[in-house]
């Protein structure tokens, strides 16, 4: 089945640009609606940091490390390395006696504007609790404490990456047909997108054993502190306010985006067929009014999906829209 | 005729993401080569802006200004606002006895990293100056001043853009079908590929007229200067000087991309659908190493694609491909 069209750009009345992609909605008992090809395999990238953070919490390890809720939702977040992130994981860091330098996801310049700028101005370098994957670091570094495995636990062979990859495979109903080194050096797990989408909607609906405590728990941390797993102007913070943390939202680098509708027992995921972030952001958008979990009148629809474009005098100059059929 | 597959973006042994598109490789006499769709209708953005600066020179404005070459290659530019860039609009403002509150393309913070961290250290904001845009503004008002018109130079109905949109449906030989403000303020006509690439062909072999004195005088500009056409580290300045000159590209917003075979006759244009600037980049080499006018073993292959794609500690993660059947 081919990608279907998701999000147009237009300009001068005339379509400029499309982008094509997969989404699917799944509830507990499998596949509700899909555009595209629902058994599409793709790499769920940061939108399965939710996932890869269960054996943190079913091992016993977030427990014996004291962990609150604020620092779980970091432990899930791609963060914009403002200074509430990176201080955060340097005092987490500290309570389990360990540096910087014992992080493994390599250092890149934060995306927050006044951390960015600090940095820049006055001539240093970001390190690695900057990078956007450091709280998913500093969880597996806690589990690592907890498992007693070696220092070098981004291995797909190490601990820590097998109890990711077997809560992985557990949740998304699937045997993963292979992996990725992600952009912070952790292995990503492929999965279909009706996989991911089940596994949302096992987040949105979980049970009462101990890993429907830990979804429970890690949702909650996602939905009640949003400025955690994204940062200020980022979509996901912005998105999870928008709905009154009513929904769990989460991106992934590529073009992925998924959610976690607990209310409605659902579960979202989307990937834009090129791997762009405004379209997974204005399909996510879609698909959240689809499901009437987003106030059409809410701020974020215009600055995400709807709202004109505007160039650099303020002239409107074109809009993005839902391609027909997406979703009806 | 659907969009070809064109760029492929690889991670753990999967393609990831995915990049449609159409390209039209065309002569003097019509098309040679296409993939996808070459009568597709598009935006060409700042890929045309050689053909914007046609009527500057064919009206004797740049003669009777007095504009050097270096001067014409900035208004063919979409330049990272640098210093030279900045400084060199400066000058060309100060000769026309105007100011930069005479430019009508609007402020944006500079690509160059060395301007901008100027401004972002010392709190100071862009002006029009940096607009990436704004050497080709400097040449409508040069053009302006020569015809005596209005200050609104941007709008479709000025005389400046009045004769811009006659020299672009005369060298693509076709009636544009609208037009979209472009990031700018300008007016950008809508055009076939063919007839982008066709328009190419004819600055690739321009005739003895003064329309072909012009052709020639823009292209050996942007060949003898691409410091001036966009900037250090950028695609098209990076990937003239690789092919000695002998070749000009340029790259337009959403995707485009075009260029300009002297030797060869031969003009290219090209249309990432998703607008994706990565998937331009990567397939204007293709098709330059495909004409065998690139070295596939010059280093700007590799830095826009076939290169391996490194995570934050250097790990190779990934690759990008031409699709197979991109070109042959």
């Amino acid at each position: 089945m081919r990608a279907a069209e998701m999000i147009e750009l237009w300009r001068g009345g005339r379509r400029e640009s499309l982008h094509l992609g997969h989404a699917v909605i799944c509830d507990s008992t499998g596949v509700l609606e899909a555009w595209g090809n629902p058994s599409e395999v793709i790499f769920p990238r940061s939108s399965c940091k939710m996932v890869q953070a269960l054996p943190l919490l079913e091992s016993g390890a977030a427990d014996a490390a004291g962990l609150t809720d604020r620092q779980l939702a970091l432990a899930c977040a791609s963060h914009n390395g403002a200074h509430i992130h990176v201080e955060a994981v340097d005092r987490w860091l500290t309570t389990l006696d360990l540096q910087e330098t014992d992080l493994r996801c390599g250092c890149h310049m934060p995306k927050d504007p006044d951390e960015n700028r600090r940095l820049t101005c006055s001539d240093h370098k970001p390190d690695q609790r900057h990078n956007n994957c450091s709280g998913k670091h500093a969880g597996f570094l806690t589990l690592n404490r907890h498992l007693g495995g070696g220092p070098e636990y981004v291995d797909p062979e190490h601990p820590v990456q097998q109890a990711a990859k077997a809560a992985f495979e557990e949740v998304t109903g699937e045997t993963s047909p292979g992996y990725g080194i992600d952009g912070c050096s952790a292995p990503n797990h492929a999965c279909s997108l009706t996989g991911l989408a089940s596994a949302m909607a096992r987040f949105a609906k979980p049970g009462g054993d101990r890993r429907g405590q830990a979804m429970q728990r890690l949702v909650a941390a996602m939905r009640t502190h949003p400025e955690m797993v994204a940062g200020e102007g980022r979509a996901c913070t912005t998105l999870m306010r928008a709905m009154q943390g009513k929904v769990a939202v989460k991106t992934g680098a590529e073009g992925v985006f998924v959610a976690i509708l607990p209310e409605q027992g659902l579960g979202i995921a989307l990937k834009a067929l090129d791997g762009a972030t405004r379209a997974s952001e204005a399909a996510i958008i879609a698909l959240l009014l689809h499901l009437d979990v987003l106030d059409k009148d809410n701020p974020v629809v215009s600055t995400y999906l709807t709202g004109p474009i505007r160039n650099w005098r303020g002239t409107v100059t074109g809009e993005m829209r839902t391609a027909p059929g997406f979703p009806d």
